[in-house]
Parts: structure tokens; sequence; C-alpha cells
């Protein structure tokens, strides 16, 4: 079977990649954007052309295979992990980012069996960078082998976070509460680059020590998740428990020692579970 | 006199090169990282190293000439602004992500006249990317001419700012205060890559819409301020008043209006001044 999910793995690859490409062009022209829950809650018809190409694409070399993307949730189809071959798809993470030309813009794909992410593609297209990791065979930017920093000491860490969507003031109170106390532990910084698959494969180059985040969805981690383990790095839930996809919440750091240190420092952000009804 | 100016800007483009290729190889070394005022406010040899190189080499061509660099005022000079064509160097404008690895780090030069900056350039290293602007001459990435963004609307706003470098309660309090403020107005999102000079380029280039920061210092903003205003965008104090080189505040944006609207939201957080003994 090792094989046959190799070929999955090249095909998200070009998939994104031609997915990429759309977005490139598609940055050139003013956009028309939509709104989904809230007037900061963004949507193109960019976002909803490429789920919709790369489901339909994937869904013809594998018609027995199941999908979770970010567009087809919004349009109301059932958000559920089984054990059937999954892939978990957000056309384009970094919607603010594309809406405004910031230039962090990522196409990710995770493809899990049984639950577990078994390879995750994410392409940063307006850097060109093509992210990948497969579930013991490493992680990789445009071929190069990806190695998390070795940083454990919190107080000497680089560290990834963003302020989210929510404009609830209780959540964002609590969002900038943790950033206040992690700030000054002291750490030497924050940085937020504005897309969740983008900054967990920043955590993967070794090039920032920790990512976390509550309020993300799954489409935005699960392309991520296993190039930050393949690149060397752990996964954790912000409880200090194991990190579990559909919870909306997701350490990713380079070692046990740096997501324990970010775990005691930070406060919940209570979210409803991406697979909940 | 425009014509020697140009050899200047010229020269500091090619220096602004070869500086930003010794970042480069350094970035593959681990860092011997020393501290200047608190135990995040990092420099590294090579931030004095590049500081050398540049003044050096700009002496020996203009001996008249003056300079501000920030290991040069670290390490006891004065920081004056004076009439005489005065270099503003910064040799590594975001050390932290220096010293990380993350992807922004950017050699910032500053060239000022009777107190008034005649052309900016800065470099960030590691994406290649080469930013220059000349007052009357417009502002230009790697050839390319640079436009700021549209969007005048505040609650449509991408913008940019850092948590900065102190970690004196107030001032953490009061810049996240600020953050909070503006974030839910609400705006579409805040962002930071962890240095001014290439936050300031971001909003040149208009993928960000204005970016504002209390403590930076002149020469983190010298190159880049021009740059913003050849695109098209403007400067202004946090107060509403004009922008004042020397005054650690800033606020770079597309337009007045956008600008207008940020100085609304924000509280000022009291810095001494560069120039001040």
């Amino acid at each position: 079977m090792a094989d046959q999910w190799q070929e999955c793995m090249d095909y998200a690859v070009t998939l994104a990649r031609q997915a990429g490409e759309v977005v490139r062009e598609a940055l050139k022209d003013e956009k028309n954007v939509m709104l989904k829950s809230s007037p900061v809650d963004l949507v193109t018809a960019t976002d909803q052309k490429i789920e919709k190409m790369l489901i339909s694409s994937i869904k013809e070399k594998y018609p027995s295979h199941s999908f979770i993307g970010e567009e087809s949730v919004a349009a109301g189809e059932k958000c559920v992990l089984t054990d059937n071959p999954t892939w978990i798809i957000d056309p384009i993470d970094g919607t603010t980012n594309f809406v405004h030309k910031f230039p962090f813009v990522a196409v990710s794909i995770g493809f899990a069996i049984n639950k577990k992410i078994e390879f995750g593609v994410v392409y940063s297209c307006v850097e060109d960078k093509m992210y990948t990791g497969r579930k013991g065979k490493g992680a990789f930017c445009n071929g190069q082998k990806l190695q998390v920093s070795k940083q454990e000491d919190i107080s000497k860490s680089l560290l990834i976070t963003e302020l989210g969507s929510s404009r609830t003031p209780e959540v964002v109170r609590t969002t900038l509460a943790n950033m206040e106390k992690l700030f000054c532990v002291p750490i030497h910084g924050i940085r937020g680059v504005g897309t969740a698959a983008t900054n967990m494969c920043l955590v993967a180059t070794g090039g920032a020590d920790a990512y976390y985040e509550m309020g993300i969805h799954c489409w935005d981690v699960a392309g991520g998740a296993i190039i930050v383990t393949e690149a060397g790095g752990v996964l954790m839930d912000v409880t200090g428990g194991p990190f579990d996809l559909m919870s909306r919440r997701i350490i990713a750091a380079n070692s046990r020692a740096l997501a324990e240190s970010i775990v005691k420092e930070i406060q919940i952000v209570p979210y409803e579970r991406d697979d909940e009804d």
C-alpha cells in the first residue's frame, strides 16, 4: 500500500502547484471579497474555485476517498474524519493575506488514513516554496531536508502565533493575555505571517522555535502537522495532552520541552470542535 | 548636486548587496549572541562587522559625510542629525530574526541632507529583495515600481506592527492595548515579520495598508521611510503631527486618511528620543 500513498502524495504536489498558479494569477486582479461568519472572515471566488478544482481532480482519480475542505464545510458539508483515506484541504490558507496581497498565501493538503496523517503538502505560492512531509520519510522544502531548531529554553525562543479571526472581546482578551504572558517570560519575540500552514512550515525550517494557536481548523493544520513532526518537531494540545486534529487547538514545537513550557503559560480559549454538529 | 546623490545611492545599493552576502553566509553558522540593554536586546559580531564594513567603505569615498549607525551609537557615539550629508545605518534590521534564522533580515541605509531623507535602500537579504526610494524619483523593488494600496477604510485594512523589544510591563500593556483597540475596530488583521525596515517595504508594495510602531530608532526607519513616501504613502507621528525621524515613533500608511484613523485608536508609549543626551 505504501506506493499507493506515494502516488497520492505526488499527485497532491502536482495539484498544489497548479492551484498555486491560479492563486498567483488571481493576486494580480482586484478581488470581490465575500464575508463568511463575520466582517473579518473573508472568502473569495478563488478560494471556492480552487477547492472545487482540487476535489474534482482527486475524486476522478480516487473515487472512494473522502474529503474535508474548508469551503465545502462552509457550504454545509459535514466535517467528520473517518478511517477512510481522507484529503483535508485548505485551498487558500491566508485568505486575508490573499485579499491584501500580503505575500504569504498557502495551498494546504493533508492526507489521513485511519485518522492518522500520512502526508502533508503546503505550497507557499508567492514564495514558490513547496513544503512536503510524509510519515517516516522526512520533511522537505523544494527538495531540501528540513530540521527544526534546537532551542528548548523558552526564554531564548522565537514563537509564532496569530491574533486569529474572532473579534469576540473575551476571545481577543485571552489571546492577547497569552501573548503578554509569553512575551514577558521573557521570550525573544513573537511573529506571525497570517497563515497557519506557513507558520508551521517556518517552525519545520527551524526559523522559529514553536507555533501555537487556538481557533484554527483541521484544514489549516493537517498539511503542516506532519511537516513539523517529520522535521523533528512535536505536536501537542494546548492542555499538554496529545494533539487532536479536530480540536481547533495546536502547539507545534521543536521539542516536547518547549511545547510544555508554552502549555504552562497559556490559558485555553474555548472553541467548538470541528466535528461537533 | 543631484548627480552626486545618485552616485551615493548607487554606492549604497552596492554596499547593501555586499552586506547582504555577509548576512546570508553568517546565517549558515551558529551565532554567538551578546546582549545590549536587556536579555532580549540581541546583537552579534555580524551586526558590528557589517556596520564597520559599511561605514569604513563610505568614509573612504565620502570623508566629509556624517554617520549614525546602530552599533556605533550602542558603542557610545552620538546620535545627532545635522545638516551635513548623513548616512543612517542599520547593518542588520531584525537581529532577533537573524539569530533564529527567521527569514526576514534587512540591511537598511538612509541618507539625509539638511535633515531630510534624500534616498533609502533596504535590502531584504534572505528574500534577495532590493528596495530603493529616492526623493521625487519613485520607489522600487528589484527594479519594479512600487505603489501603496488604496484601502483607506480602517475597518477593511491589514496593519503591521510589532511587540517590540521592551519588556517593561507598562510598555507591553500599552502596546497590546493598542493592538486590541485596532483589532476590534475591527480591522482585517495585524501582521509583523520582525523588522521595521521590511515591514515598511511591505507597506510600500501594497501588501499591507499601514505600519505603526513606537520604540523604533532612526536607523530602523530612515531607509524605509522614503521608500514608503515614494510609493505614494505618507509618514505621520502617532500624535497626528509630522513624522520626526528622531522621535522613536512612526506611522507609515498608504494614505493620510488611514494614518489619521490609526492615530485616533492608539495611546502613546513614551520613549526617550534618539537625540536626547
